[in-house]
């Protein structure tokens, strides 16, 4: 049995996998904010999820963890985690000493890759694309993340395609995740809607003009990623998750629709079949926990 | 003894690689225009190689051949090789017949980013970024060709990186080829120079302005497929190779001052040392008929 968490922003989602490979529980934790409070919810995740089978941490195959930030693999030291309140944390080592068995600590969107690979049965090279606050990929070759040399593998929310885009945080101009994330959305179209993406959504299909040209400008974003991708490092599978994918097929839609687009303008792209290598993550699949419990393999 | 053959649009050249790896034997040939005097240019440099080596076909542990156009490893078939009057040729299949062994076909820029890395004593990931009549990069893992899903991985030339920037081949607009490749340049600076590019650079250092603007897109493009690279694939070299390439350090430093200015403005592009990892070829350092010889083991 391994055990697979992952720590997010507000909540905290923990999995036991099986030796086959299928859930076997399941729990749902607020998350604290700070080190202190972040270290105790995966203590709490761990006691929770070992209480509902019956095992104590040593009796796992493996504990992963998927969290947000910059995360040393080596140390399981993280950092740069803000939405967690997070500086630095050596997670790694404090959940070890704590629970007197390893942890391995991943990115939570390489977890989520390695998650998503995992539960929707994918063979050869797949990338996940995660639209949240940013815009970033994680990479999976035959089973494994391809990290890459530094571990920035998979930062394409910062490179630049519009030499006339706005500003993006990194200091670049025009990047990818200036339009095709929730930050991108957000710094676009400004609402009170607690669910902010969603309310655009409605604006467009209202036909307000504004709100269409921003979904229009998500889903170019989005397809130029997927292109990114393939030209790279040829993915066989893209597929979308994070918070923006909870759109569903209206957002897939969009995207698929650029790509055909693309593809009636360039017999090269067409050769490429871009709309066929793109998917959604099964909604509520729970693949950053999943991959998180698989990290210790990889 | 290995063998490999570079075949270009003008000349081929060959080698014999020792069980060392070191340079046994090398010559140069005109290459043929056309399926028939490509084919008998192939048998020609086994047939030179083997009188230099005393080996006959059989005697070569491998004879692997780069050429440009769209490759199928299976089969060894070769199509769209445009310069060399080739619409289709099963060249492989062909020289198998003609030599009673199997022979190795493979893409000519994945064949020097293979010899690139066996040369330059690299390590881990590189990218060989080919800047020939067009801009393609060849991806080299652990010593091994990473070819993608599909055999595109690599193609970045397609990669569109400015909305309002010329109408590429391709059929998109702004692709980085657009303005770091050598048809890039010639759209730009028109001239009866037999060399342009260095009449480019020779324009641009006497002060001419269309010549400096050129000359900084070229750059430009350059360091934004180093960019893409290291923001997919994260490699830790990346490799100027390709006719451009024999600018030297002209261009190099072109290269090494826009990544560098970039630093400057993006704390995130300055943390992925951007400058230290890209480097020239090795000047006549035989990169891709060397590769040739190695791709039989890829």
């Amino acid at each position: 049995m391994r055990l697979g968490i992952d720590i997010g922003g507000t909540k905290t989602e923990a999995v036991a996998i099986d030796d086959a490979g299928g859930l076997a529980q399941r729990i749902r934790l607020a998350t604290g904010f700070g080190s202190v409070a972040v270290l105790e919810t995966a203590v709490a995740a761990v006691s929770r999820i070992g209480e509902l089978t019956g095992l104590a941490a040593a009796g796992f195959d493996s504990i992963g963890i998927g969290i947000p930030g910059m995360v040393d693999r080596a140390s399981g030291d993280v950092s740069h985690a803000v939405n967690l309140g997070l500086e630095r944390l050596a997670l790694g080592g404090e959940l070890a000493d704590r629970l007197g068995v390893d942890v391995s600590v991943e990115n939570d969107v390489k977890a989520a890759a390695l998650g998503a690979y995992h539960l929707m049965g994918l063979a050869g090279t797949m990338a996940y694309l995660n639209l949240g606050t940013g815009l970033a990929a994680g990479i999976v070759v035959d089973g494994r993340l391809w990290r890459g040399s530094t571990g920035i593998a998979g930062e394409i929310g910062h490179i630049p395609v519009d030499p006339s885009g706005a500003i993006c945080a990194c200091g670049q101009r025009g990047c990818l995740e200036t339009v095709a994330s929730g930050s991108g959305v957000a710094r676009q179209w400004r609402t009170d809607d607690p669910l902010p993406v969603r309310a655009l959504f409605a604006a467009a299909a209202d036909g307000d003009k504004d709100a269409r040209a921003i979904t229009a400008r998500l889903a170019e974003g989005i397809a130029s990623a997927v292109r990114v991708l393939v030209l790279t490092v040829d993915v066989e599978t893209l597929v979308i998750g994070g918070g923006l994918s909870h759109l569903g097929d209206r957002l897939l839609c969009d995207v698929h629709e650029v790509l055909d687009e693309w593809a009636g303008a360039s017999p090269f792209l067409a050769s490429l079949s871009l709309t066929e290598r793109v998917r959604l993550v099964p909604e509520g699949s729970l693949a950053a926990a999943v991959g998180a419990a698989l990290v210790g393999e990889n």
